[in-house]
């Protein structure tokens, strides 16, 4: 079977790889028919480590994934052969005291598809845990079921803020987890999204959307934006989605009293917080690992057309082109949001 | 001064009535522009009283209003002459506890308009606080303003639901009030609202907005639908809004495990509630009465886009036919979701 | 091996049984130290069903145990042969969807013993999931680790109240299950627990813990109480812990506004509600069944001193006593809260 | 009338002081019995200011006091000459924002006794609004009153931390706020307070209340003390109140996964953080500003006997021993927690 395999840093291979495809009374195997290129692909391909996971050996690629039910495990109730399906790519150890608390993603034996040791799913084959499998509705696109795994980051990050409705939002940084904070703040509750980059294509693509205010931050104060459309209250939530170091001067001004800030990205290294500002706010802070829970949310949203993703798939490949579409999504095209492979 | 005065049940007029003028430090005076018409007034006007609400003596209807400001207090900085607002209608006892717990819609001492003693609004110039009046933004017009007030019972039932981004709700009862639990739950983060009544036009209506799912209970089943549309999970909200005591038959059936209702239609006797039933998904229950703090959301949701309400917003009437209008509301046209009168 | 058996309704023999003795790689081996006798052992001994449990074949009956590790399954790492243990007696299927959402209690597949058809512990040996086995602290008794599952429902009732630090509960109704109510709600941030019964022993018995006030509701009016002890603002947190239908008469008159009821009884009939009643105050309902995560919060609490059940440990039977201890349990001793069976 | 008052930095007198005296009809006037000294006064007395609030002028110090009433204004229903007392030192502008939502405690114009340039109340007379004027229980004494205000700031952190009943908690310092802070955990639902520093006396003190771990930081490893305590999953809460920004340095290790770091220490600089490490917990955190809400429960706590604070009442100087006693609450003793002035 041929799969997308990064035999170390800045070398990918498009060459047979063997998984194991036994199906487990509790499992799916499924063709795969799209996978999106996350950043942390793009990452591991440009430095073959993200911090302390490092690409020792040849590893298959992709964890945004859609496809089709081949063959179902003897206990699985919930799906059938020829189901579409998107695929969640962190499974826990499901006797941990994490998933007993309902919050599986924390679980520090999960197994994350395409985080070393664990093989990704950029072949035509995966077998996956059912209970980690979810049907797609017929009208639902394998594309937009391979965007599924994106924005259940920003619907992880719009529930950690607890949002009420009509909450006003911030979100600094358009790159796609900003750009699906966005969305997921605002179908999450929101009125307004004021989102923040300095990148012209990006926050032109984002502004299209009902509810999105631009701030170019080259042009325009942020602080002057939310206090203009918050009487000079301040926003109810303030998403983090840059993982700039810089973003984090001022980052409390924005908020109204008892706002919420919710940490999205990663800066590499500690970031200075002024306590006392976090505490004449009494601010919340949240923060944000992967997902739980939110596929069958991500799911819904968008199958009842309340999120259309569509304008945030920008191109797609077919799976022998699947090395020029990972140089293209590293060249960093700033109208690329998510960049998909096609299988066959 | 002229205003629209319920003498007593049945029997409205058009007729000179003084209302006190004198504006204190935090007040401000009002020319009043747009007042809706709600079930209430129509209750009053056909009965002459709520429950313990007893019209003695004449009073003015009327309490969803928008309007342009006249004249400010001297302590008043928020707002200037000419700002056009709406005006929330409740006025607590600004130092109950109630109030310091930010409940101020439960303080017993509320002043409410056109909850008899307490005079309404359908005259052409109030005296208000201005802690209870908000700024519109310029491009909502004044019809918009005078139904953040329905919206914003709908958007305090879609708060005590402590509604999760793509959560599926359901509706049952679609007159003004389940309509605005509908806009007010997918605007506050459902990817579904199930709207569900036996008047068709009611359903095509609200059928029109994004996410919403209609059935005709005479022709299907609820629980059906939920079934389908859940792959039997069943719903994480339901919205109770006809006040039926039918409506609670199988209620919690409808609910998912952990799944909350939420109680904002007011029957008129007790209903038998099966408590067992309610355990075993270990449902919650949440009640509403009026809001609180649910004005600046209400605005932002129609000044951003998030929430359509002028498909509601149905007929309105002139000031000089205002008795008409009330005879057109209580005739229960249904098409008719909000009949306002405009002063002048 | 022996066990105590029930045969059919108000028939028990200790007789040999056997059950499966197999240990899984994620099992452990148990000897049994303590059972403690519950209302629904009583009741399967007395009705031959609950509800939709009926007992058609001989069950084994007891859930609420203590004992000792005797073998470990080899992917059990956080157990080891020779640890004293307490068991939560209901094992979810982990795969489903309430568990992965966090509530595992709700899983309709959850096996739980002395559930028909699943049979119980009072038997010399069991095996059971590691995940649903729990270590007690050395200074921890066995009869202390056989009363941490009625607490545990006790803390599920408190947790589900959301108990802010200071609040005032009311406990209706001060059996086994009130009194565990009780004392959660204490130990989980109250100042006070109103407890009301009519027999004077029980009263007696938890009116020793600091913070309890009784009222024997023969004698004074809970209403009466609650407004003396809160300034007339009403309590924060009603604990419906009797069952009975009776209890629910005026029962939202004595919350606070905002304030919670916790359904914890289980009424044999629908019960009529208020639902205006309960929406000018914006009552919130909770119901509570079983408990989840809630065993290592139950031994936390008896091992740091913060909640001492042994006055509620009122006495123990050898298990060749057993049929006795039943009897006992069954004829409802005012001053029998918890009777345990202790085996050898 | 005399009055303690601050000059100037380092310069305290006794002597006369006019305060205004006029009872409107919201207010009450009190006879000052009890003040304690807080760091804040403290803090004052020594450097004249704190941060941007700057002694310019004489100020009265005191802000923890209890009296009895004297007179009430013409509106005052729930208080009566006689009536002993306890007064919240901050009044907030009851028509703000920040009132309405409450969050009385964030609102900007909060004036707040001995906060320059508002006087505080060590003087034998004041007028107080009778909304923030709390009636104490006959059995609470005058010194107990005194106290409910450092006990609230506990409170504040406890309730912002949401505690479920069984949680263990990590206090870091054990000064009187982290006292407060361990105290208000256990009272709120904590099994286990771990209390950190490095004076003995002080960890002597606090280890006499029930639930309490101390840990001496110069002898052991709080991450060792709190992964023994719970079995190596973290502890739920850890309440930052030392200030120092030492106590940052791994403080993220000491959560369990989901867990919640409370911020009421105020460290002067900005603090490194490292939100990596918060992300991959999922880690929240809150932030404390004084307190809303919390005089109530901190009087319904000792009246109940839940919280035992006289162990923390140190030492008393009647008003003439004024000077004296900031001079030694100055000095910093080890065994003082709570130093107090009597009137008379």
């Amino acid at each position: 079977m041929e799969a997308l395999v990064l035999e170390e840093a800045r070398r990918i291979r498009l060459r047979p790889f063997t998984l194991p495809q036994a199906v487990g009374p509790r499992d799916v195997r499924i063709r795969i028919h799209t996978v999106g290129i996350c950043g942390s692909d793009i990452h591991y391909y440009q430095h073959g480590r993200i911090g302390p996971f490092v690409v020792d050996e040849p590893m298959v690629l992709g964890h945004e994934a859609s496809g089709t039910i081949m063959e179902v495990g003897d206990e699985v109730s919930h799906l059938q052969v020829g189901d579409r399906v998107a695929m969640e790519p962190g499974v826990p150890d499901m006797t941990s005291r994490a998933v007993r608390e309902g919050m599986y993603n924390l679980d520090p034996k999960v197994r994350f598809w395409a985080t070393p040791p664990v093989h990704g799913c950029l072949t035509p084959f995966v077998v996956h845990p059912a209970a980690f499998t979810y049907k797609l509705p017929d009208h639902v696109s394998f594309a937009e079921g391979a965007i599924v795994e994106p924005l259940s980051i920003g619907l992880q990050a719009a529930t950690k803020a607890s949002i009420k409705p009509g909450d006003v939002a911030v979100v600094l940084g358009a790159g796609t987890i900003g750009m699906m904070c966005a969305l997921a703040a605002l179908a999450g509750g929101c009125s307004r999204a004021i989102v923040c980059d300095l990148v012209p294509e990006k926050l032109d693509l984002i502004g299209g959307v009902t509810g999105v205010t631009c701030v170019d931050i080259r042009e325009k104060s942020v602080r002057d934006v939310v206090a203009e459309l918050t009487d000079g209250w301040g926003a109810n939530v303030v998403f983090e989605a840059s993982g700039s170091e810089k973003a984090f001067e001022g980052i409390v001004d924005l908020l109204c009293p008892g706002g919420c800030l919710v940490l999205v990205g990663m800066p590499q290294h500690a970031v200075p917080v002024d306590i006392v500002a976090l505490q004449v706010k009494e601010a919340r802070i949240e923060s944000v690992f992967r997902y739980a829970n939110m596929f069958p949310r991500a799911i819904q949203l968008i199958a009842s057309g309340r999120v259309d993703v569509k304008p945030f798939i920008s191109r797609s490949f077919p799976f022998s082109r699947g090395i020029e579409a990972f140089e293209e999504a590293a060249s960093g095209k700033p109208t690329d949001v998510k960049v998909q492979i096609v299988m066959e």
